[in-house]
């Protein structure tokens, strides 16, 4: 099997390694007639890029993107768009230590399992930089959502103890952060936590919220593909994502029927809404035409300066110490790319919700 | 699109409505030569059966499993099996009022707006009796699981304010316990609970953790089909699950990395381990060989008997009283289902992992 | 993997054995609103009926559908349609000499190989009753088509020798006619080269055409997914077909370019549309407009009475004589079994071709 | 949709157009530890490469191929297998007069009815030139195969009314004939009607026969994804193909069943074989380990230098010639094509048979 390929009707298959020739995405499914430039989706991707903060490494990667197929005169053709972003910065450094013992908390061990071999360099097909091809295309489905007005937008609502509540936030701050984290107060709180951790050679978690407005209702599947377990399979595909919750989350095992069901309403324009959202914006894996919310709890950076017990291929138990600079946290980088797996899931279902009344396909095909 | 069938490797196609002819599934994949019986199937479904506590709703299924194909002489023959329910109990009550308004905390309303109308008796589609499918297709699973000496296992880790701690229970209890918590003192104060809070004509929800032990490393795949986002997209489809969480889950936002990495070491048989499993089993979406642990949150029964808002397809805000009986509480009949669901994906990534290895491929063929 | 699952946005899954339970199959993705009952499905059914002519085998099956879930006060719910069709006539004879040997032209020998045993009774799951199952999906698949003004015609072109021109057949005679032949002479010449190989105690092959009315241009997809590559599949996994061809099929490779090219034209209401038809209403795998035109070739039944050198289990080279009556051709059953997997093929494509333009797409969500 | 990725537990997503930046493919599920390098896949492009003979296009294309991501030290690391052949030659000539007409035999308008517009230079994604991606990707499956003691060889059968014998043809001479046709007599009387037909403006057809040796029995599944159902999508699939046979084909539809079964019978060895092979290896969908054998039907090339009558996008009917010079014949380059497409599925289907017994997956995981 395979493992880079992901979505039905709107589908992506992806490529790269961390110090092979570049990162690509190849997108098969997009509607034609869709406008786009590499303008677009080099500010998406600038979003995920390394090297903006104090704390984040300084790889200075520019990541930029080519399109090489699908487009015509400025529009999508309807064929598959592949998109390449070149690595610059391949050459190795002396990778022959981390060739033959296992990184806690990163993938070398369970790649050799797998393989029986990997690319040790930088982590291969398991680094970070493989969520380029992730934003490259979650930059196209924003472009499909936005012609249909419907936006999604994430933000980093904890980091460690520091924890912010959406109500109080703007976005406008969000995308201008450096935390994206849409507080200043408590930006300047998590920055001086991150620091401290740092000092101490160590790295830190925290939670991203995803909030997407604007879907229709009805849109989602029964049973296996509700919308809110595809939703639940695409965020926790990202790297260090343990946990993904949908509307009030795991809030819910310790909340009564009575505070957790959502009442329905009519609105003044006689617009049936409900009166909460606990739900998160999905019922019976369906879209309700309410806000859609999740949240990702991303783990700390495994890289650490620290020295660590681990164990090498050839049977031995050792200590290690990683040099180099690493990101202390991996969650304002990861915004964006929680954003995209969102996107890039609804235009799926979108396109799914298409041909579930016979009325409608009739009407279709009408025109 | 579909949205009833799960699987690659080992599919499974289900169907059925809650006052319908039955639920019924199709699985297709399963390998020929496995021995299996409807009495082990039953004995799976006796774990989901409504009617066994003093809590549960008092609908007396019997839920009897019947194979009609894929079955000679007592073992698979590897062509599809199919497996159906017939309910008894069909009959349906006089439903003209849930037809024309959208109960809280159910997807009356989603099914309407995706489907134009539904099929209103008990829930149609999406009543939880669905499950009765997922659980006989799941029966099948753990029994290929067994042969490769994999078992799964899931518990009530907790019910509203009361939890237990894996460590400290006992699986042979659990089995025999009403509400799947294997810890006497616990189930206990639990029941209270629950007892309390079906006096004021309310619902519970609850947490349930699972543990895979057996799983060779190695299993997974990179990128979008790691072996974590595939069980959080398996474990969220069930209906009442609004969160899913893989080894520390949501508590990682709070780690240090040094706190959260997992040092791997030879034990004394020069066997690798990892010395703690904050991981839950899966690095980089790839089994490490420690025990999967995965837990998820249940809402509390969407259905109470208090007056509750909301709308009807007329257009106008109305108070219903949902009557007749209905369990407090969905999490202990959920454990089998959530153990199924586990079961049916590491089935499919057990059999998609065979193909990883060209050495291993030309073994294969050489016999 | 599978094998028994067919179709991406119109899926249906199947199961059954010769003298098993019975045959069924299960639909996913069947949109809300289409009105469906039993009869029409019957009717269907009908046609690949046993026991009809003096020639084919006397098995007096009923084959009755029951329609299990899926359907709601006569229209289909947009869930999973189960439909089955219980076998009468279970009672198995004496298979103990076909268990141990390989009859020629069957797949005893290659099930024993994939699976290591099989369901030896009537051929198990590759006996041609596992055509049920296609019927009684593609009688749901023509519903749809119908309402969408499109219809799937096939016809016996050739029996043996014996061949017929379209152009001179009736569509109203082929329903009636026990060879599905529209031609009442050719049918006369085609009974007697029947009857005489009978009496041989052999059998005989021919040809089904199928033509497709009604398709909108513009269904299809580029590269592997080619509307006549998927038809291709679709006819091909029929039990006996051994060629597909589309519109001008084999002769192309004896035309010239000037000879098989199309040309295009308006005619007089300006409606584009081809002056020839050699493509069969394909070109670069997408609908032209025109009809869709496909032919299979069918082998002779492999049951024939005549002594057949064989080899069994133990090593053994044989000489085995087929008892029982056997159809001696298949052909005219075979006919609404390649409509059905055409009809189900299209519904799949009109359905997936409904998200190719964005400016469609934003026009679908507007309402 | 989409269209144009291909495979299940070995995948591949190709992209690309005639004038756009190149050609690409992305292979995910290679196995890791395969040994492939630029070389092999370079070999394998030069066969379908233009300009080779005095028929065919003067377009000089190198296709060099680059491996962009997922092999590590001269070995398939198991993760995606990024290809790239770059356009040399993407200089636009004046197209404006192909983008407002439909060439007769070609997708312009099929293409334009799907998406509403299309890349018009040199037939964008519907080009021939798509085929490098398919080759690209077939070489590696060749790769795998030749692991496994299995190869697939094709040659053409027939140009025009010349056709050859398989048994009387030397392989070695056909992949040095710039026909593909291994028999020289033949060779020289094809290429007389190739000229005379050139002569005329016009262009030629054929057939291209593919032959795979070493495939083991008990490969293939049942009902619809039946071997030979796969294998005539994946060569139907190919541009100009308009019919697939397997074994004796469409010659079945005059055959009787004891002339058209294949007796079993024990070899000297004690190996089961089968005395003749009507049935081109395959029966009931799996193979019987006898050679598969398969014909595909190409059409004569649709661009010719007669004038041609046609329509245009302002609804004219026109006269159109058109010009440049071009292959009168695909054939010949059609034969590598074939050969991947073929290698491609069996790989696919290798792969899949590994999970049909459970006593085989035990033996796997006890190592």
């Amino acid at each position: 099997m395979s493992g880079s390929i992901y979505g039905k009707n709107f589908r992506i298959s992806t490529w790269g390694e961390s110090h092979g020739k570049g990162y690509g995405v190849v997108i098969d499914g997009c509607p034609a007639g869709l406008a786009i430039d590499e303008g677009q989706i080099q500010a998406y991707l600038k979003r995920r890029k390394p090297g903006q903060t104090k704390y984040s490494t300084p790889r200075k990667e520019d990541d930029k993107v080519s399109i090489l197929s699908g487009v015509f005169e400025g529009k999508t053709t309807g064929t598959p768009i592949s998109l390449v972003v070149f690595n610059e910065n391949q050459r190795s450094s002396d990778y022959s230590d981390i060739a033959s013992y296992y990184r806690p908390g990163h993938a070398d061990y369970t790649y050799d399992s797998k393989y029986g071999f990997r690319d040790y360099r930088g982590g291969g097909r398991s680094s970070g930089r493989e969520t380029i091809s992730r934003v490259a295309a979650g930059a196209i489905a924003a472009s499909i959502l936005n012609e249909l007005g419907i936006s999604v937008y994430a933000y980093t609502k904890s980091i460690g103890p520091v924890t912010i509540d959406y109500q109080n936030c703007r976005k406008e701050y969000s995308l201008n952060s450096t935390l994206s984290m849409p507080d200043p107060d408590a930006t300047k709180r998590a920055e001086e936590y991150i620091l401290e951790k740092q000092n101490e050679n160590d790295s830190v978690g925290g939670v991203i919220e995803c909030i997407a407005t604007g879907m229709p209702p009805g849109i989602g599947q029964p049973v296996f593909d509700k919308l809110d377990a595809a939703l639940a399979k695409a965020v926790m595909s990202i790297g260090a994502v343990k946990g993904v919750e949908i509307g009030d989350g795991f809030l819910v095992a310790t909340r009564t029927g009575s505070e957790n069901n959502d009442p329905f309403a009519y609105d003044k324009n006689n617009q049936l809404t409900k009166l909460t959202n606990h739900a998160g914006g999905i019922l019976g894996g369906i879209t309700d035409g309410s806000e859609i919310i999740l949240r990702a709890a991303i783990k700390p950076t495994a890289s650490i300066g620290r020295p660590q017990r681990t164990a090498n291929k050839y049977n031995e138990n050792i200590e290690i110490q990683i040099v180099g600079r690493h990101d202390p946290i991996i969650v304002p980088r990861a915004v964006v790319v929680v954003e995209s797996m969102v996107a890039i899931t609804l235009v799926d279902y979108l396109f799914q919700g298409m041909t579930s009344r016979m009325d409608r396909i009739k009407n279709f095909y009408k025109k």
